[in-house]
């Protein structure tokens, strides 16, 4: 991870939805584009629980990011046009404190003694950087994955501070299966002996619990209709004559692995922890005196929900619900139900589905 | 689980598909109604990779079986006309020899010495078994998901043996998500430090690891509707305040800890590896030159698939080109695709569904 972003400071106590403070918590961003004089070209992205605030290439980091295809001059978030934001989220480890920060009132790593996360608190942190850009209405708010739950938290929080809102992959509080998968992650990681009860030495991680968390996740971020097109049965070349029968023997079985080796040294197994718990915690219904009473507190003047039909985590129904709901408050709401083969994580990476319909929304 | 199996030996040296062999295997199974005399109403039942022979109570075991209530007089399978055979698989631990049973040569537990485990051996052992019965051909051969496996292959190798074949929420061959899930669930247990590499003290098994692959395996074996109509978000009662964050909290969390605490203490860890790698192996393509030169090779009368419409390890598709091929080789064939939504598990636990498709099937 290069330093390319920027941080802004909070300072003082930020208060936390659940409870407890933060001193001085530190935000980590990236700003792509030129604030505009009006200062109302802003697009915020907030973005699922792993990535960074590198959501694309720029002159002091030339590397690609996450989302890099999206933005940029002529893309479909058009910064020739408009500034775009990406904030690395509160509770994550990319230079925004979270749990595997160090906690400036006791000298000592948060671990488990950071208070309970919420998104709640992702979206108020974010905010504090919005206004430190010295915007007060942004054109959109962009949520990806868990980032759709952060940005209904905060344009629900502050429904003057945007116009528009699009959700990828989203929803308004986890269905028991998304839990049930986030949980058994969870679990993986705390069961690794050296988890410690999150007192690991951070050179010494639990990347045998973490791999196997990663490997889950990346069953239901693809889909199984991808793998049978890509996979089949198709064995590896290279088993190695180990004597392991149980060792890897299917295509499917290396991929896996590989994916997982890539991530887990990544990211901090007690931040990923809170970030998971969090996306189970949110609930769109607690802002208001029922589901709909919250949605109707929502301000937006067009909405974009995007939904793909090999989605196991956030499922197509759960879409056109969450849908349903923004048109019934007045937005002028789309839904795009995409058949992409790649699960939820086509929005990462199969972008002539997705290029497209962020292009259209935009320009129009 | 109670003695009211019977066994039979099979003497001297069991060639293993895959190479090596057994010594004197045994086999455990169960009956259930009278042979005719012309020895041709025998149904036999192959069940998925977890169930001992003892699909029905008994006299000699009046506990609920497995299937409890497909079998009996008046039952789906009425056994005042079939006469109803279950066998605990080969590789498994409910009376059969398997990885956790005394090797005759050496006096010690095969472990990971058990020659590799196929569908094929399931399938050769079992017929043995009903040869011991005095069963030159079955009625039927059912295969309930692994149990269509090796029923498959029972019926490929012994065509004259078998006059109909009905396949439960099963497959000719695993599709790469179903490996993907079953290698994880593999790579769990063996990844927990009491393991040992097969070699822990069967009074010591490794419990946590087989727990988190039961967590997954029911992810799997029910469905997210399921799930979403029955716990929604709901949450425990009794959150006890121990202070864990990542504990307990949402009734789904809860519902897995419990099936996978009742699971896996009777389980033994090496035997499921065995099994759930045999599922992964069996390539019914692989009994001719090709996928149709298989099923050509099969001489039912009549055939039946059973479909599930949530289950995510035997999709649907899969199905219907299953019961699409054996209808191209001649036999008569009805495929059943219900609507069921607890997933893979329905045939164990939607009744309703399911007994009138077995009653009709056997009725007719």
């Amino acid at each position: 991870m290069s330093a390319a972003f920027k941080t802004v400071t909070i300072e003082g106590r930020f208060a936390m939805y659940r409870g407890g403070y933060l001193e001085s918590p530190t935000l980590a961003y990236e700003t792509w584009g030129v604030l505009n004089v009006a200062r109302d070209n802003g697009i915020l992205i907030f973005s699922g629980l792993s990535p960074s605030a590198h959501a694309a290439a720029s002159e002091q980091d030339p590397s690609a990011g996450w989302w890099e295809e999206m933005i940029g001059p002529g893309s479909p978030l058009d910064t020739d046009q408009f500034f775009v934001i990406a904030v690395n989220s509160l509770g994550s480890c990319f230079g925004s404190t979270g749990p595997a920060s160090v906690n400036p009132e006791t000298g000592q790593i948060y671990r488990l003694k950071f208070p309970v996360l919420t998104m709640e608190d992702i979206a108020e942190s974010t905010h504090r950087v919005v206004l430190h850009l010295g915007i007060e209405r942004l054109h959109a708010v962009i949520g990806c994955s868990m980032g759709g739950m952060s940005g209904l938290a905060y344009c629900v929080n502050h429904p003057q501070a945007c116009s528009s809102f699009v959700s990828i992959s989203s929803c308004t509080s986890a269905l028991p299966f998304s839990i049930a998968v986030r949980s058994l992650q969870r679990e993986m990681i705390r069961r690794d002996p050296k988890w410690l009860d999150g007192e690991y030495d951070p050179s010494e991680p639990p990347l045998m619990g973490q791999r196997l968390a990663r490997k889950l996740g990346m069953m239901t971020y693809r889909s199984a209709r991808e793998w049978e097109q890509r996979f089949g049965r198709e064995r590896v070349a290279d088993k190695s004559e180990t004597g392991d029968q149980f060792g890897i023997e299917f295509s499917v079985e290396s991929y896996l692995q590989n994916h997982a080796e890539k991530f887990s040294g990544a990211f901090d197994a007690n931040c990923y922890l809170y970030l998971s718990r969090a996306s189970d915690l949110f609930d769109f219904a607690e802002h208001g005196s029922s589901l709909e009473g919250a949605f109707a507190r929502l301000q937006f003047d067009r909405a974009l929900v995007i939904s793909v039909e090999t989605d196991i985590l956030f499922p197509p129904h759960q879409q056109r619900e969450f849908a349903k709901s923004l048109a019934a408050v007045g937005s002028d709401t789309k839904l795009i139900e995409l058949d992409c083969i790649r699960g939820h994580d086509s929005f990462l990476v199969d972008m002539d589905a997705f290029q497209p319909v962020i292009r259209d929304f935009f320009a129009s």
